[in-house]
């Protein structure tokens, strides 16, 4: 079987690659550079993670219009410096998922391709609406009416595990963790104080392993 | 209201930004460079239809990811030359519909606004799967389930009409049709032969309606 693999660089994409990597024998691994001010350390670990898995194609797609339009403090000058549960986190970016998704699903066609695998969570569901199961089904319709082959479908692995899950699991597997990056900066090394280096700590702390990637700082 | 026009330089989707300047008071004209052999020409239709419209702002989006990836005569080398309506048309740009609709919903996300106006005519349905009404409903539920703001929607007001339709509706309203651009070729003049040229003229032979623009031959 045949399969897109859309990769950030970060924990969970990496972890979804692995799957696919176990379930399908040709992967082809895509990411999007749009506009992310920790655009070339996620290519990085992109091209490192893809080549770990033996990618046939590795290609990164120019989406810096995502950038343009704004409305993101991913891309927008600053960074979000606050993680807040309880409110749409500025670092959403508008419909993202699903922009992102429709290019795979596109490429797919092109390649008759059976399936889109996406490393979404539903623990970030609080905060992203396209994170949530019922987004993921109701994009499977839409590619089942909207493609001539009509037979690909968005595989979501480790929608309902979390962080930790994705440590403990993916240790055991000797999944390569020191390939992927999460920090909201785009420094050397990663500044262990965002809210994302913070959120990937307490994976590995909850996990009782140790992040193999080092740390600007630890709090 | 506030509204995004989905605008190709096409007449479908001129007579949809007339209609949609009717029933919204600000528009957002939006066009994809998706590495089409008639870029410039379309360019130069969606800006004029812009301005005729008085567009709040007009945005042209590359997405030339969509001819890398390829799978279309549209961007490919070599046009379509023959019209087969039994077979999906090689002129098909795969999930087309489904990627230019996201990006569109990510910008209404960013502005607020509630309407996203697309052009699609099921009467193309019978080769293009994104053109039917199945696929606009469902992509409406991911719309509603996969942002934030929840009452964004897509609007397709010439969905049911014929080419001919529109001619005939679109002159009674006094419509630009000589802003428009129909070709499959990026010349001074369009070249009268092509099956968008075809479709076209008969439009407007059907409606009794002479075409304002010139053409090389006339078969």
């Amino acid at each position: 079987m045949r399969a897109i693999v859309l990769v950030s660089g970060g924990m969970d994409s990496l972890y979804t690659a692995a799957i696919a990597a176990r379930e399908c024998e040709e992967l082809y691994f895509l990411h999007f550079n749009y506009g992310q001010h920790t655009q070339a350390k996620e290519e990085q670990s992109f091209f490192q993670i893809a080549a770990h898995y033996r990618a046939k194609e590795a290609r990164v797609v120019d989406y810096r219009w995502l950038a343009e339009i704004g409305g993101s403090a991913l891309t927008d000058k600053g960074v979000a410096e606050k993680l807040n549960a309880q409110k749409i986190p500025n670092t959403y970016v508008p419909f993202r998922n699903a922009t992102m998704l429709s290019a795979a699903v596109a490429w797919a066609e092109v390649l008759s391709a059976e399936r889109v695998y996406l490393g979404a969570m539903d623990e970030d569901s609080s905060g992203y609406p396209d994170c949530r199961a019922g987004f993921i089904e109701a994009m499977n319709r839409v590619i089942r009416l909207g493609t001539c082959a009509g037979n690909i479908s968005i595989h979501t692995p480790v929608l309902h595990l979390t962080k930790a899950d994705i440590v403990s699991r993916g240790s055991a597997e000797k999944i390569p963790f020191e390939l992927s990056w999460s920090c909201y900066y785009a420094e050397d090394v990663a500044c262990g104080t965002c809210p994302s280096c913070l959120l990937r700590l307490k994976a590995f702390q909850e996990a009782g392993i140790k992040d193999p990637i080092p740390y600007k700082e630890r709090i």
